[in-house]
């Protein structure tokens, strides 16, 4: 296959921006998602590329065979929105749907995927192997849609499986990816303290909920600091904390939720431990009782080593400004990683940054650079034909 | 004054129980309670006892002048209720005022005062010195009542006042009383944690307001632990806790509420000092910032001595079933406090449990033995009659 | 009996000074002071007062019966050092015993009772009643010499017992005392935390006894904050505190000592299973183990009502210059507690203060104005002489 | 250089085990190994090559000009010990020198590289370029003696330098090393609280030391915890805490002593900072004072990729019977990372732990594996002619 087909996706830019700037109109929270869902099978359908919808849920999934003989790759791209009320109103293009946006840079991710699959089934007579192109609900709200996705068989066929999410922390122009560990596990947590409660004047009458959970604090901070390999990655937040009804009544009850973000099952393992145990010790110093749920949720993503080193080598033959980058990995979480449990693989951050307008992702805040768009589809139409290549 | 007056007050007692419940019924915030001070000046005027209205806001304060020579002495009941949605369904007089109730026992206050203000303007002729009927509004909330009505004028020219609280954590037919500090100061504090927030998995880009507010909770422990002489009483309570947002995001502010309770100015002093050295130390050690408010509330109680001792030895001369106590201090607080800075006098406990359902002040199904009410009147009345007899 | 025995010791002040200096350049510790107990009885000896040498131990008891009928009351001093070096280089009457010193006043109280003694055996025909003399040993360290000479029985026909503490917090030429809680329950702890030692760089390794520790003194703060009664007194301080050998490697054991002070035994046994329950919970939250030993010391010294008014009330006739305070209770503690658990009687403190020399009780400087042993010995004489009239 | 080398190695083993033996039974302290230094400079006068003695303090340097040409590359052995007792009495060669001792291992790594230099001897027609044989003083005590040397100029004209350690934690047979950072800078910190003593009873007029420390040590858990980012590496260590002088009395001051590790200065530069900020924060809460030092140990040990891929992919050209292992760094340190700042080498661990014996570097029972000696010999051989090759 010639380089042509990086030209043809050039030509759909303008398309790109358009249907980013609908979806970006119309956000849908993780599972409902389903007007969107119906827009990415309408594309299709208008194009007359085949594809299956509802797959593993509001899934859909279309596939392009080449016309010579190759590899079978899936490219995925996400489409959930996120429950955050946007700020952006000097956009002609701000969210309509009250208290949801898409802040995190998914309605890029189908604009850039539906653009590629355009421009590929013109070319695709020339395509070796066949593209699966997997559009995925509900990356952003666990359990996710990649297991159900996965699980519905859609994917056994499949012989590698390549990402990207567009990324605000990195400049445009660049490509982030990491050989091994790329993104965190990150699992949540909430504990429930049951002091009792009192008047505010009366302290030996009660077990003061504030003050254990306070103690349980500070506690959970010597996890990190002197329970796991000071060698090894780890993080435990505790991210909210509530208690007590008036200021002059000694609080019942207090309620912390927070995270754990790990790369490896072991400290995953030896936190939750940890905390048991500390939970467990502080209500015991202050005969109290607790509840405790940890909810693991998705794994770490780890790039297999030989599919990282394709991007890292090869995306810039899809676009001679691109620079691609070794990367530490970062401490934010993706379903994607349940992909790379099952196939080959490798996920990887197309920079995004604008010039003078920074908002993190998930910020109300949030936007990217469009153009970002076209490095995502050619690198990943890159990565494609690099797996063809080398396997 | 011979000791019929306890016999008519005793005749009273339907009426005081029909008043009690009806005001149950009608409950209003303190410095809201209009129609509560309309009831009460209304049966003043329906005795054809002389009265004053608004006084210091919703203060209702009529006077009685005796038939014999003698000293003026003021008794005081508050009417206001609380922000309390009532859960005592199985009274035919609950409280029709939705979120609003008489947790405190203020209607039976009324109730009795009222009562006695029946009976003594049948024995006028035969009372020694002037009478003085304080109905106070606004003792449940600060600034309070009290303040205003001390200085409005109203009570200059009195040379003695007295008051007493219908009591359940006290057994029916006791009387508790102290010389010297018998309620506590009771002080309100906020503090607002300003740290900076940022994404969970990120904890070194941020200040994490959580982890500071705790920190502040356990250090807050050292002020009655090491920093107030182990003789005098000191209470700190944090009340309230709050801060973030999200389970993986780590807070931006924490919020703290609590209460300070003293019987000493200087220990009162101390303890606002080492807050303000503690705040700024754990924030120093954070690099954050804060927001401290204190709030000083009603100062304590503090009875006159000998006031204090004739509740002590004579309130029994009113009913011979009653039995008196002196008793350690109350960490509770009241704005009684005020008139004693003022005048001499004492305040005291009524007892008031019911024999089957006990439930403290201030909770939804808080309820006292009405025949208390009638203790509450004929101890007043006795500490009116021996404080003439005595000064 | 008249007046002329205060005069009688007034004319014997040289002596007791030359007693007081002798005795506190041959300072002896506790269980030790063998050659003091020799001094006293010598003493007596040459007085040709009867005495009892090694009562409980190494008391002396002398007894003078007088000659007119009364009650037996005992007078206590007592007459060990303490571990200490002095620094008093510019007294002429330095300690002569290395490392040992009369750092609390017990050899005034020696010389002042030995006076009284010499005054009383002049007068002892006009004496009313029976004067017992108590030299008691082994103040300083439990389980002290109080206990071993009342199991001796060598007071079981005493009717009433006082003693006074030359104090040099209070000013000379006052006398202070309280009726009931005098002084302080004094116990000791010990904790041992047992956690696992290791490289300073593989925390993950060990449980930092260091981190154990200090988590727990932290935790032990809630106990006089959160858990006694605030009208309650009590004090839980850790005096020492030792862990590690070295600054690179992590400590596998952390020892605190410290001290416990009461007034009630209900509050001391709430601290112990308070203590308890956080040092378990401490050790639990970090998987270590621990040791946990409680030594109760001395009772507090609870003064009897009536006979601690005498002193209050007429301390002030054997000394007109004499101005008597009632105080609140000192934290510190005294094994004459164990007398007034079995007898009446009061203890009181005599102001000794030196004008430009303030050290306090237990310092290497301490220092006491000796003219103060006259208000000791008079002082006595009249608890004494009182207690004969008011019984 | 044919493979003869390692068979002359081979026969010097007895030799080498001789040497070892001698020189454990003779430790010297770091800066004091006089005896020591004679004994390897002897040594080298015996078998005729030139050295220079008193390098940058006791270091030897020996030369062997090799009969072809090639570059300068130096091996260096270090050979001071440590004040530990040793525990070995089963040792026929246990040391002799009271209170010193050879636990670290130094000895055989003296052994080994004169064993070495010996063998090069015999075959130096053959060898390409010049082997500088640096044997340096004092490892174990900062500022160390690698820097004296290096600044002596003695290894200006090196081209290259490689080092290991027989290492008890590898297996007997294994290599083990990492390209980049290998082992961690070491830092030592002093911490002294000084707040204000007092009697153990009367907190309110003192500032506790002991609380104020344990506080300290519980706040500095954060650094590792919060204000690192998780994705480096760092540790700190409180490693000895101390405070007060009696169970009943207040303490005064309470002092700590730390590690602190990290490989990158950005990260060390952040922690000694935000101590800083926590210790003032702690100071300020309580109203103490503060001494805060902090001593900078040897920087981080980092490989040369180059250098460390040679002893990865060469070492078991030395001896078939070695396996060679990329690890993790190790949070020890060394100063041979001084040697690494000015000159491209890479520093291994040779295995060396016993069958059954195993106590750690450091512990008064540490032994190793003899034969671990040849492999030390061997690979630094094998690193020398490696790089002679490679560059």
């Amino acid at each position: 296959m010639d380089h042509s087909i990086f030209e043809t996706i050039d030509t759909l830019y303008d398309k790109m921006v358009e249907t980013r700037r609908y979806l970006h109109q119309y956000p849908e929270l993780s599972f409902h998602e389903t007007e969107t869902a119906k827009y990415i099978a309408d594309t299709y359908s208008d194009l007359g590329i085949p594809y299956e919808a509802n797959v593993g849920g509001n899934g859909v999934i279309a596939t392009i065979e080449g016309g010579r003989p190759g590899k079978t790759v899936a490219l995925r791209a996400d489409f959930d929105a996120l429950p955050i009320q946007e700020q952006n109103d000097h956009l002609s293009f701000c969210s309509k749907n009250e208290g949801v946006m898409h802040a995190c840079g998914h309605d890029g991710h189908t604009a850039e995927l539906l653009g590629l699959a355009e421009a590929v089934w013109q070319h695709k007579q020339d395509l070796p192997g066949t593209l699966v192109l997997v559009h995925q609900h509900a990356e952003e709200f666990t359990p996710g849609g990649a297991k159900p996705i996965i699980e519905s068989g859609a994917l056994d066929h499949v012989d590698a499986v390549f990402g990207t999410h567009l990324w605000v922390n990195t400049d445009y122009g660049t490509i982030d990816v990491s050989k091994g560990a790329f993104m965190a596990g990150a699992d949540g947590f909430k504990i429930k303290i049951q002091g009792k409660g009192g008047h505010g004047a009366q302290p030996h009458q009660t077990k003061d909920a504030i003050v254990i959970a306070s103690d349980l604090v500070s506690s959970l901070q010597q996890i990190v600091a002197r329970r796991i390999d000071p060698l090894k990655t780890a993080v435990v937040t505790t991210g909210t904390i509530e208690g007590g009804t008036a200021f002059n009544v000694i609080a019942d009850t207090a309620t912390l939720t927070g995270t754990v973000r790990t790369f490896e099952t072991e400290v995953q393992d030896t936190i939750i431990e940890e905390m048991e145990r500390i939970i467990k010790g502080v209500c015991t110093a202050a005969g109290a009782d607790y509840e405790f749920s940890y909810q693991k949720g998705y794994p770490p993503v780890v790039n297999h080593e030989k599919e990282a080193s394709l991007i890292l080598e090869e995306a810039s033959h899809a676009d001679a400004s691109l620079k691609t980058r070794e990367v530490e990995p970062s401490m934010a979480g993706e379903d994607f990683a349940y992909y790379l449990q099952e196939k080959p693989g490798a996920f990887y951050f197309t920079g995004a940054k604008l010039p003078n307008h920074y908002y993190p992702h998930h910020h109300p805040k949030f936007d990217f650079d469009e153009r970002a768009m076209l490095h995502g589809a050619k690198t990943l139409m890159q990565a494609y034909l690099s797996y063809q290549n080398h396997s």
